[in-house]
């Protein structure tokens, strides 16, 4: 379960640390801690970026959704991301549907099963400016990683430096 | 590219006529056709329901949304879905990404690709009662689809009748 969630931070690409001082995210901080411990209000809310399925281990099927100021730039197409600006990746396992396949008479129909993590980045270009100006974190059951985990997202997404760190592009 | 398209109506389930007596979606309708000739307004800006993939000859990934009326009912978990509720499904080619595979190191990434087609269901129990309080309609390109390729979709989705007819399911 712990390989899949390291895979899964370098894989798909999407985490955050909730900063108090993201305007966007009014999120309750733990005293000296940088790792968030809520999930940002009104994520389920945010608007589609994209989806994603990532085949192996994984075997991850993922929404990924943004918030105002994330959807915002997102279709600007200006880059780099503004401070504010959180995407987050509601991840499940991808889930072959038997009932979906009864009805189509083939198998064919893949939806999302359980919930695996939620991951979100978090863009704060000077509290985060170690990190690319972005902060990750994740969430299994509600609860977040801890540190070591989340010391693994950076290396992965400062490959792409061109995007903003971010893999997923916008679907129109 | 018919044959996908027809596929795709009963496969991954999501159509819809927009009438103009549905409240929740104010369209300009063509005089005497039930078929909408505009997609309705704001679509893109909806509330996730879920992710869906179609393997075979679809190879399709899909966003399937819901206007408030939707997500409201979903959510509540009361079937039938009342007037006014609209479901869309945006769909595109389940596509591997190979920018992604580069940083990761393996083939494992799949992305939404090239847009193929959007798909609504409208929710009105009398304008649509000879099909399950259902209206179908699909656009490719931005236009609507001809009303042969739509009257594929009630046959299949009238099996799912427990369901109110919709197939996909509220993803957490």
């Amino acid at each position: 379960m712990k390989r899949i969630n390291l895979l899964s931070v370098g894989a798909v690409t999407l985490a955050g640390i909730i900063a108090s001082t993201v305007p966007a995210s009014p999120q309750a901080q733990q005293s000296g801690s940088i790792f968030v411990t809520q999930i940002p209000r009104g994520y389920r809310d945010w608007k589609l970026i994209s989806v994603a399925h990532e085949e192996g281990n994984l075997n991850s099927f993922a929404a990924v959704l943004g918030n105002d100021a994330a959807i915002k730039a997102y279709r600007s197409g200006k880059l780099p991301f503004p401070d504010g600006a959180i995407i987050a990746a509601l991840h499940y396992r991808h889930t072959s549907s038997e009932e979906n396949d009864k009805v189509f008479g083939r198998s064919q129909s893949f939806v999302a099963g359980a919930p695996t993590n939620i991951q979100f980045m978090v863009k704060d270009s000077k509290k985060y400016s170690s990190t690319g100006g972005w902060g990750f974190a994740q969430f299994n059951d509600g609860k977040p990683v801890d540190e070591a985990m989340l010391k693994t997202c950076f290396p992965c997404h400062q490959a792409i430096k061109d995007r903003d760190l971010i893999f997923t592009r916008y679907a129109p």
